[in-house]
């Protein structure tokens, strides 16, 4: 941070400055520059994108978008509004009441940007598709006791990308616009630093490029939305050690923490620091999840038909972070997730053989399997509720177990953590008052789910392209809504 | 930590330390006592008791207990589990799940143990109860979305005893069963220190007393039940900075997180550490959840008829840690809570004055109560699923508003952080691995819920007793069940 009154000379003045152009970012640009406002877009990658444009391209909407509908699905916002309340207990409610609220709206702005979305529908269980099917389900909507709190409705709104960085095919047309509008960007170009007013309001970055450093004023605002700090050693080290060194980063080079970092240097608050969606999930095969997993003590602790991150969640908890995969003959296959890496241990006649196979306590894999198979011969769950589509008792022949412990599988890892904001997307300090002139968004800022285990696939690109909006307005002194 | 090595002379040889008698370490040092081992109880204090006799005295119990069936409620061990998983989300399921299983029978061994409990209730909203009455609600089961997850029964078991330090009433038969059965314990004496042996186990314990220090052996285990860290202002400031100025620990002088600074010296880890239960509850009299709650932003937040607890979190993290309750004239009373200190703002013959009175943005006030009135016609509340027995439109005659921020009133905390352990009450390091020889329990171990949003009054003295039983059968190898 460095003050207003050290800075000789501003280079350059805008309305608002945007610093990355992943989603979050150009969002923000398009709605401030439609708003009025002059802005400067500043990217540290050779051209737009950022880690969205890697991503799998799903963004969670929901809310009775054109997408649902035409697959029969139906949704409000308040029904999407109580499982995110139930799921993530948001810290700022009104925030994701007011995300759930615009969420259909939200989903036909981006439509009108261009970005595409098919009418099309996956019903089975999938981390991601290869293909550009759109709408799938990519949380624990079905899952207990969510499925209780709020109508299950898919809401992974995947764009029409194949292959796994999807996400490309929707970053291209928003960037498109904003060259289109004649957004001022800049590339190969990092702010490196904020300017803060003697009065304590955010006026301005300095800028850092291979031929020098300088400052650039933000009349209205600085947005910071330079993506998570999935590759910052130091800030993994502090706040996620449950990491094992099999854990990857999802991640492009800039997600070193820069955001986080520069609001915290301004004063914001960084919160959930130590929230993590890793995920090594045991499917595809969705037929795996009727299988249970046992920790090392022989126990189950988790229904086998949560969302992955959630259950990678629990594994990562578990003694000696060790857990197994357990299948009979009739549901066998190996896990076809390529990230995985998940394990044969080997193949047993009996579950007593398979216990000491495994180095279990003695009796307690036979005393879990047999409360399982009791239950599920009535087709329950009564420890765990894991859901009964997915329930059958494992008692078809030979049995098998794949070793899907955190520190033996690959973990694939995203942070949840980031700075602390408002609806608006307003940079809030520890006690939650606004830091005049500055916004987080994107990754950089705390995720509306703070852990992992209530975390769904598209809960990055949908609260990120929606609040970078909402900021960009905010920004450039608009009206919402 | 000392090692082994370094201990020229052990001056006494027991199977098991306790270090504390609270209610946890009383309940530990009478199982471990009974199952056959020579046990030796250290205790701060010149007798013991501990928070646990300066309590209310309410134990979170369920299931189906003596009293929840003569009060007509049915509860049973799949319910509570459901409510606890569903409320707490808890890191080790199975832990929670041991607890429900056992709750009845748990409750029968306190009262074998002289523990009493009258076969009363009181179906109102209350804190605590100046009287002997035993059952009443003291947590969110009757709030959105727990309701859904599970059969809302009333679950808080208060001591028949009267007064706020109805605790004492609990703790002294324990302590005169601990006399009875000759249990040794010795007083004005703290453990300093835990000794580890080359192999990593924890052998004994360095006592303090007056006149100087001395080692005792453990034989079998060293259980921890020193209380919480509730007077510890470096782990505060450290985990809790947005505790306020005024608010107050509720603890005694020995809670200076003792329990967990020994336990982290053997290596163990400790979760939970930003977590707290604050309270200024609103109620009594009940009528005033009827009001609603709104921000700086004159915006509601949170279902006013939660747990006072989780109410207190959501208002210690709104913007400024600003809250008003606002009642119209129908409603209106002083809240009685004698320690919350909520003042009177002000009353006021329109909302559009209470707006301006307040100094809320212009027209948020309006806009929240119009919306509110609107569903309260209808009786919901579509935004946070208030119960419907608290819900009606606010607009008979004028209109006040008490100042219930965070910083104004007088909230009283307690921490629910500490260390982590497993279902017996082991210790457990990073990775969850059990450290040999060392048992935490009681506020020392982490608490079931880890936020305050997740609490229900009687959730330290039911687990505490019973993780502390669990660990004194398990430190005396004496099987469970």
């Amino acid at each position: 941070m460095i003050p207003e009154a050290e800075v000789g000379d501003w280079q350059q003045e805008v309305d608002v400055v945007v610093a990355g152009q992943g989603v979050a970012g150009t969002c923000a640009a398009l709605e401030a520059h439609r708003a009025g406002a002059d802005v400067l877009i500043v990217e540290r990658a050779s051209g737009g994108g950022g880690a969205s444009a890697m991503s799998s391209g799903i963004f969670y909407l929901g809310g009775g978008t054109a997408v649902q509908e035409a697959a029969g699905y139906e949704d409000d916002a308040e029904q999407m509004a109580a499982f995110l309340m139930a799921s993530c207990d948001p810290l700022d409610p009104n925030a994701a009441l007011a995300f759930c609220r615009d969420s259909k709206a939200h989903f036909d702005w981006l439509e009108a940007q261009g970005v595409p979305f098919e009418r099309s529908y996956f019903g089975g269980k999938a981390v991601f598709l290869m293909d550009t099917t759109c709408l799938m389900w990519t949380g624990n909507e079905k899952a207990w006791p969510y499925r209780e709190a709020a109508r299950p409705a898919p809401r992974g709104h995947k764009v029409a990308g194949a292959g796994e960085n999807a996400g490309a095919a929707g970053m291209q047309p928003l960037i498109q616009r904003c060259e289109d509008e004649g957004i001022a960007a800049i590339y190969d170009s990092a702010v490196i630093a904020l300017v803060k007013s003697a009065e304590g309001r955010v006026v301005g970055v300095k800028v850092k490029q291979t031929t020098g450093t300088f400052f650039v004023k933000a009349r209205r605002g600085v947005i910071i939305a330079c993506g998570s700090h999935n590759l910052c050693q130091p800030l993994l080290d502090q706040h996620l050690p449950l990491l094992s060194e099999t854990s990857e980063p999802l991640a492009i080079p800039s997600n070193d923490g820069a955001g986080v970092r520069l609001g915290m240097s301004a004063g914001a608050h960084a919160i959930a620091m130590d929230g993590v969606i890793p995920t090594a999930s045991i499917y595809p095969p969705a037929q795996l999840i009727k299988g249970i997993i046992v920790n090392r003590n022989g126990e189950r602790f988790v229904a086998e038909d949560v969302y992955h991150g959630r259950l990678a969640n629990f594994v990562m908890e578990q003694p000696g972070q060790t857990a197994y995969l357990i299948l009979d003959e009739e549901i066998f296959a190996y896990p076809e997730n390529p990230f995985s890496n998940h394990t044969l241990v080997d193949g047993w006649e009996t579950i007593e053989e398979m216990e000491a196979g495994l180095d279990l306590p003695a009796g307690s894999l036979v005393r879990t399997m047999a409360q399982y198979n009791a239950d599920a011969e009535k087709g329950v769950d009564t420890r765990f509720h894991k859901h009964p589509d997915w329930i059958k008792p494992l008692n078809k022949g030979a049995f098998a177990a794949f070793d899907i412990s955190f520190d033996k599988s690959s973990y694939l890892f995203i942070t949840l953590g980031g700075i602390k904001t408002d609806e608006v997307g307003r940079a809030l300090d520890l006690k939650s008052n606004a830091i005049p002139g500055l916004y987080v968004v994107g990754a950089s800022a705390a995720h509306i789910p703070r852990t992992g285990k209530a975390y769904a696939s598209g809960l990055s690109l949908g609260p990120g392209s929606y609040f970078g909006r909402r900021a960009g307005a905010h920004a450039a002194g608009a009206n919402w809504g």
